[in-house]
């Protein structure tokens, strides 16, 4: 077994290594490949020396390569994982400070942050595609760049790969659940349906009792559903009360637009956008990395967010080779899974994993209550998709002004001017679109 | 044939009159029997007379009858025209100006005004139903009544009455079009989808020739596609090239939202919202109507808005009663037409008129950026309803949550406190409901 | 204005030319090019002879070309008119008399006769349409070729050609409703959906009033509601009455296969196949169109079927060419018409016509009694199509499967292969196919 | 917990009783009630002693109660089994001879056979379902009735009780696969999906690979994939390899009409029906029971049919109890599972089953190969729900009609009228609404 991981120098990689390490009885690992760019060439060596450390400590035979060589990394794999970041923690700073020029959330996977990350990254992805298509036909994709939910999507609408979208989201309010309701995370059944970053909790049972109500009641008196990387507004009672779901971290984007908003706005101000946060915990991160001494997962890598992240991933590709039918919340294909979104987009639901991928559990009809902002987003996203993949300059335009977040087609266009331009050299397609229609 | 007006007293009555004489020749008219409440009877009285007045003018034999007894004017009636307003202008002046505090639009149709409407309109639009259910059950009934939308779909989801919602904005859009295009209004083939004031032109020939393009560019270069009571912020070319659509000029609450809401404030605190202003021109026609040498429809009544009212009304009526199988663009169950939204939902869509009704031609799938909107504010709508008919607050609140122009949910509880407390006289159904519960 | 008829030389002909003569006051029509193939020569030159005698007679400066080339003839075109009948009448009594050895209904529309035809025809229409595309961009298909509905569909999913499938049943079933209801035909306000030869007329109105209870019970009593070349088996007053709805002539080979099963065999023995009895009588129209002393249509045409036929065809020109909004019953593109069914399915439903082509109305949900059988035989369909475009034996053989008069999957092969044996000279699809998978 | 068995006189029982035997270890069953009516006294003490003999053999607690009192039997039950038959065998019997008479397939779960047990069992299994909604409102109802189908669909329709419909079609098929693949049917990932006594195995994978052709190859070269109840005709390999779906044993019904007919023409003058001959099987299985030394199922209740039954009923029940996860092909409402068929019937599909009962696995499109039968089949079951439930003469002809073995609307006729008749002392709600209507 062969796992590729496109992105290998991203300083979550030993959180992966760890998981590979605790489920290494149960599924055999012969050979991680951590592929990367010639730019990360740095980063990518300090990793795979770590996580080499990390296996030999744990006295694993599994194998590490390090290569700049995407295709040999990919070739035979069996999984593919994709965690890389197109033009890296920079572009990641724009697409947060460039919307708040014009007070519109910036926020790199949702709105006007989260459609200038997928331009970049859909049509790298489309290129690994067609790698996979060629040299690893029967792998499986398992894509954990953001915006996840649209890169998922035009991998499927584009290309033959057997794809899965994968998010931290679920299992951490899977996770937050069980500890509010004071049980383990496996007792609890849930069911999630919606979009990435715009996921809900639809049901929540222990042993056979519904306990949503508890749940919201604990929740508005003080206890966590958050996730590090989001300001933690709180929730009202009577708002998930009259919802009667649970909705994600994400979801204070777009039910608490305007506090979101100004929190953004200070803490761009008085400590800079999450992206710039992020490259000095990167930078101390590596530093730590290096250190020869290093052989396990440092306590540190918390800090950087991405809880479960590994737990997610590993356990999903271990329900695959184990065909152990376990429940993940992933994206895939609607194919009639909400019957209130067209069959081809891709949502993010609760599955049955087995050995032919992930089954999702039908949903039906979502509530009213969600379905609304649901249908509004993923509008949002296939019109980001259908520009990102043609580079067609008018639904990227129409893209922005489909974004609750932005409040009139005037400041969509001055964001899209200001982005496409600030992005030029990542969005080839969007040049050659108008060289060809210069000519 | 007879016809019963319910709210018979308002200003707009003499357009109704004065459309009922213009297809006299089409249509033989025996009773127009005029209603409203025992509050507005000296207004009922002026229109009364001046109805009188104008009908006699042209020689007609049509009966003018006034009455305050609503089931007298429903019993026996062809068509019975909504056109009431609950709690007068002065409710609606708290309509526009109570969202204004939040800095969100003050909008009487839609948004959160729209909202406080259909909570005040929709208990007694279902009461006259059940009168005509008992006292008129093959009548057709003609609302206009805002939120036109919203108020049909309750009457087709809780009642058995044949209803038609009728607004007078894709009518004025086809006008302006065929001024635009210097052609009659005849010659323009025009199809419409959407929501009432959501609504799209969706296509626009001209003798086989596709003009949308024309008149997107003659439109953004300055022509005129308003309306009188909509602040007349400019189009832009690029927008409406990329749409592939022409907007209602209702959109420009949705796609300038920021510009629109600046207006607002700035007019109503320098002008007074528009129903302050519309109760001063009110006040004058009433001071014109009552000339009893005045035996035509003034020509200030043209200040009032409402243009081309009449003409949609009774060519609707004319077209049922003559099954003359023309095309109006009403409001009706979807029914499968949009295949995007629910089929038992009331959407605004291009139908052909006959004996037995609108006949909606098929559209499909609406393009992504108008779709998008349109769910988003379907599913405003559908709470709405839900809370106006239930009295339910929970949902009330979601409503308002819903909506594209409440940026948050903390704003959502605050606008919803102020609203059902102002509108208390209005909403026995939250009373009900809450006595109810406090047992 | 240029109309093209592709099989010319068909002993309907003089109708068509009827049909633009009875029409000339509403539409000029300045060339009609009758192509036919090299085989129907002496046939395309009797016919051509006619329709000039015929023009001249009326004063009418039409200009009739008589040609073998396709290309020319459709070289813009503003209307194609498809009639030709590939294998001709032989290969008809082939689809009739081939089946009926295994007890099956032998039906040159529906069937497996119309699932044969159904092979030879659909490539045949396909080249057709490519000219289309290349040489008149512009113009309109209207399909009578049968079996009208499947080939309309291959045109829409393979072809980028504006097509109608045009059918003499609908028409007629007004016809004979307005007779039986004793009014004239413009008189019966009238719905039908389905499939062609598998429609209903599912409401009646004659001035406001439902009279399809009238029409059921004045049928049940043997007034006529069928068409020449289908035998009168008389419907059951209860079983129209539990309907609620009006089948159309051809419905009796569903709804009494048995009986019909039985008169087919008889007849066969007895008097040949309906396409042997035709051959016969186009012989002796030939010898009379012959006459160069005739220039009208001659009274026999009437027994050769196709009531109604050129009335349907031209009328539905008119309404596209002079843009007057008439209702006619066509087969479309369903796209949301028949919420039961796919969007990209062919139905026959009533549209109204202007300008831009037919617009249907929108029909929602079929009662369930009808739905089931339209549902089967539209799966026949589909799979029937794609046999014919791909040359696919298997899906040739599930569509015979799924055909309601084909009693078993033994029977279904038996009749495939005998049908693809003595069509092989017409099925070069399936040839090719056969050679590239024996490589 | 307490499972109540209605009709437990069954010589099914003593199956039941072995599943709950075997299943002691993970699921502890405090009480079970036999409960049948006055008619079946002798039957149902036989089969209460017997499963007091197996349970103490065994040594365990579980106490069996014996009652005539259905509602006792109900009250506080956590499941309630249902298996009963109304009219008996003998009623059984007419259902299979009397479309005989008319050359038309007699079968008791599918055609006119199923069809008058659906109208004879439905408005019982309503009674049954009020009690439960009453006495034991959180109860599930696991529903063996025949036709388990249309009687799970009258429950979801009509009542708010949690019901799901049971056959041990899809688990035989899923044995039978295990056995020819030789593996364990644990090792075998199937999905099922269609309706009760029409479902297809979609897809067939062990151990990650597709084994639907070799599954194919095997049965048409004589493997067993039938059961015991059925004729076992021959399926033909390019019958399967162009259908690439398992047929389920008795879809030998719809494609091989013919065949099946013939077979039980001559079983049934040879050997008596199905019916016939299980009465005398039933007679020596009690014969058999009423042994006070025997405390096991015996052999030969093999005999009967109904292989798998308790096994997968009792799996079933404990994956509710144990919040297991397992995966089970169950009846329920559709839902949007397939995409093609509406939501509120029901379908039988593979589902993930837990604590909060089974979650459907999301299915989308079936082929169109397979949908239009189901499709057909299915309007055939609406129809007949509906006019068991109301009474309705009119929609039981329909339902008649669109059923595929009756070959007439002619023959549905004679057949209604016959079987409505024999049928009389079961049918209370035609009975009643003939009086109704002749007042």
């Amino acid at each position: 077994m062969k796992v590729a991981v496109i992105g290998g120098g991203s300083s979550y990689t030993p959180e992966l290594i760890e998981g590979f390490i605790l489920r290494a009885g149960q599924m055999k690992v012969d050979e991680i490949a951590l592929v990367d760019i010639a730019a990360g060439k740095t980063k990518l060596k300090i990793i795979g020396e770590l996580a080499k450390r990390m296996l030999k400590k744990k006295g694993l035979s599994t194998k590490v390569t390090i290569t700049f060589d995407r295709v040999a990394a990919i070739t035979d794999a069996d999984f593919v994982l994709t965690q890389f970041r197109v033009g890296g923690l920079d572009a990641r700073a724009n697409d947060e400070r460039i919307p708040l020029k014009y007070r519109v959330i910036g926020q790199e996977t949702t709105g006007p942050g989260g459609f200038a990350k997928a331009l970049r990254t859909i049509p790298v992805m489309l290129e690994i595609c067609r790698e996979m298509e060629a040299y690893a036909p029967d792998a499986w994709l398992i894509n954990f760049t953001n915006p996840a939910g649209m890169v998922t999507e035009a991998v499927h609408q584009f290309t033959n790969v057997k794809a899965i979208g994968l998010c931290n989201v679920p299992i951490n309010m899977q996770q937050m659940t069980a500890d509010i309701l004071e049980v383990k995370r496996e007792e609890v059944n849930m069911r999630f349906a919606g979009l990435n970053h715009l996921v809900y909790g639809t049901s929540v049972h222990v042993k056979g009792k519904d306990q949503l109500d508890v749940l919201i009641k604990r929740i508005a008196a003080g206890k966590n559903m958050n996730m590090k990387n989001i300001y933690d507004a709180p929730w009202e009672e009577t708002f998930l009360q009259a919802l009667r779901a649970l909705p994600c971290p994400y979801h204070r984007y777009y039910y608490m637009m305007d506090d979101m908003l100004e929190e953004e706005l200070k803490t761009s101000r008085e400590k800079g956008t999450r992206a710039e946060q992020v490259k000095k915990i990167e930078q101390a991160l590596f530093m730590t990395y290096r250190d020869p001494a290093l052989d396990i997962k440092p306590l540190e890598l918390a800090d950087r967010g991405g809880s479960l992240y590994s737990e997610a991933a590993v356990s999903l590709i271990a329900s695959i080779v184990n065909n152990d039918h376990a429940i993940h919340t992933v994206n895939v294909p609607n194919n009639g899974t909400i019957t209130q979104l067209p069959d081809d987009v891709v949502v993010e639901v609760t599955c049955m994993v087995n050995r032919e991928g992930p089954q999702p559990l039908q949903i039906g009809k979502l509530p009213t209550a969600c379905i609304g902002l649901i249908q509004q987003v993923k509008a949002f996203e296939q019109l980001t998709i259908e520009a990102a993949v043609k580079g067609d300059t008018q639904k990227a335009y129409l893209a922005l002004v489909a974004n609750p977040f932005v409040p009139s087609s005037k400041v969509a266009k001055a964001l899209l001017e200001e982005l496409l331009e600030i992005n030029r050299p990542y969005l080839p397609q969007f040049e050659l679109k108008k060289q060809a229609s210069s000519v």
